[in-house]
């Protein structure tokens, strides 16, 4: 049986790794997608110590420093985490491992548009992390799809870089908060339509346009890049342990036995952008990784089975 | 007014500010120490991503990354932290200023011997942090001063390195939990001399002896290092938030409001070592420091004095 059971290769799980290989637990990483988000994010600023990199780089940096203690990766899907006893019992798509602790690090995807361009765009004028990505957009025109609170708090911190902003959504009105909502019909830079059926992202090397259907009638709007801000997709079907409406595994604390990043399900730690911390940011997931690989350590010397 | 003034200027409290400068906030920090604890690492090898660095240079690139948003630090020392009405008002040795949202992450300093040698040795075969400096003692032989939790977690993990390891206490017996105790006392690289008091610490260049009385007669113990772990003093005395028995400020979240990193007042946030959170990391005070600006941001936007 092995101590513990990483899953999910992203600035979480690669930290939880890391802490997990110095401490010298008996430990497994299950991951898909090395980096996760993060090797997506076109331009990473705000990782504090490495300023200015490309995601993919910093992805790069993070396996370097895994590679130093010889981790390895395996990569299989997971398909399901349940516990037998005391014994945590991991099930992917190829075999079967039990664990004394597992840290759930499996992340999030962004909800698509799924409209033609949009792949073939991504990092080249589309983007799905407003808070990663504005800065660079010095003086462009902007298209942020989904007037929901990340949308509108995508438009306003754009506003501080872009000189206009189109936002659009399916339903006719902004459905945000309305002090948020608020605020963005104040500014003179954001223009909402609403009502809109988004129906390709067009362009050569960049997007420079974005077709949408309203009232029945197609409209080509020109436009130097499109935020897609219409939620994320969970990546923890395969656990049951207790989840919030948005289905974000919910983290619980134990000031009493000094526990942290704990789930429902007592040796069943989560870190990162798929608990209910709401930053959703790479320094984030780190910090939860190391948080949640120290709370194992302690779970897993007292473990009794 | 100021929307935002962050105390302290270790990983914690840079991260903040880069969050703060990126969001645009009107902001100010205040800080002694650049880098804090951080800066006094001899070598720093679980920084995901920055791999075997010393802790003065990551300190550096922390500032350095601060420098591209031109960000001031005032090295003030605070004295008071006081709401007034819905504003915060902060008292420095030199100053008043007013905020609507405060983030304490003035950090711990570890609690000191207070013996002749040992700022003398400081990087030299002094350490106050055994995670961080472990896997730079094998095949050493080093003592280890406290027998609380966290200096036999600290033999435990020592023992993986180095050679031969000292336990000293003033206390006649292990002072730690059973569990970790009786590993300690199976270890047989490990050894405990108890009810000793320490006297000095010596050397030429790095340590070379450390010098105790026990049953008033003085000894002479030969090692390479010495491992301070008698707990850490807390550095937020200027504020009345709820602290726990340790002086650590408690954190409460809100996953209504989705806010994080609060205290007991609103308004006032906190991150990093000065909190109750058990992880005292470099990462996970960079990540706490994220979350805890994030929240300020949610916080400063809805503000109504």
């Amino acid at each position: 049986m092995l101590d513990l059971i990483i899953i999910g290769a992203g600035p979480a799980g690669m930290t939880a790794a890391i802490y997990a290989a110095r401490r010298k637990v008996n430990f497994l990483v299950l991951g898909l997608a090395m980096g996760g988000q993060m090797s997506w994010s076109s331009d990473v600023d705000n990782y504090p110590g490495v300023p200015d990199i490309a995601g993919v780089e910093l992805t790069k940096k993070f396996y370097e420093h895994m590679q130093e203690y010889k981790i390895q990766i395996k990569q299989e899907e997971v398909v399901k985490v349940e516990k037998k006893g005391k014994v945590i019992e991991v099930e992917t798509k190829k075999s079967k491992y039990q664990a004394k602790a597992v840290i759930i690090a499996s992340g999030k995807a962004p909800r698509k548009l799924n409209v033609p361009g949009e792949d073939k765009f991504l990092g080249s004028g589309i983007s799905y992390c407003a808070v990663c990505d504005a800065p660079l957009h010095k003086n462009k025109i902007v298209a942020v799809v989904g007037s929901g609170n990340s949308g509108l708090d995508a438009c306003l911190f754009l506003s501080q870089y872009a000189k206009k902003i189109y936002l659009l959504d399916i339903m006719p009105k902004i459905i945000g908060e309305p002090y948020l909502r608020d605020k963005v019909l104040k500014n003179k830079k954001i223009s909402f339509i609403g009502g809109v059926k988004i129906k390709e992202i067009l362009g050569n090397k960049f997007v420079n346009a974005l077709k949408y259907e309203k009232n029945g009638k197609t409209e080509e709007l020109r436009i130097n890049s499109v935020f897609v801000e219409i939620g994320l997709v969970s990546k923890s079907d395969f656990t049951k342990v207790k989840k919030n409406k948005w289905g974000e595994i919910m983290l619980f604390r134990s000031t009493k036995t000094n526990e942290e990043n704990m789930t429902s399900e007592a040796g069943i730690f989560a870190a990162g952008d798929c608990t209910d911390i709401p930053a959703k940011q790479i320094i984030v997931a780190a910090g939860e990784g190391a948080k949640a690989a120290i709370a194992t350590f302690d779970y897993i010397q007292k473990f009794k089975s």
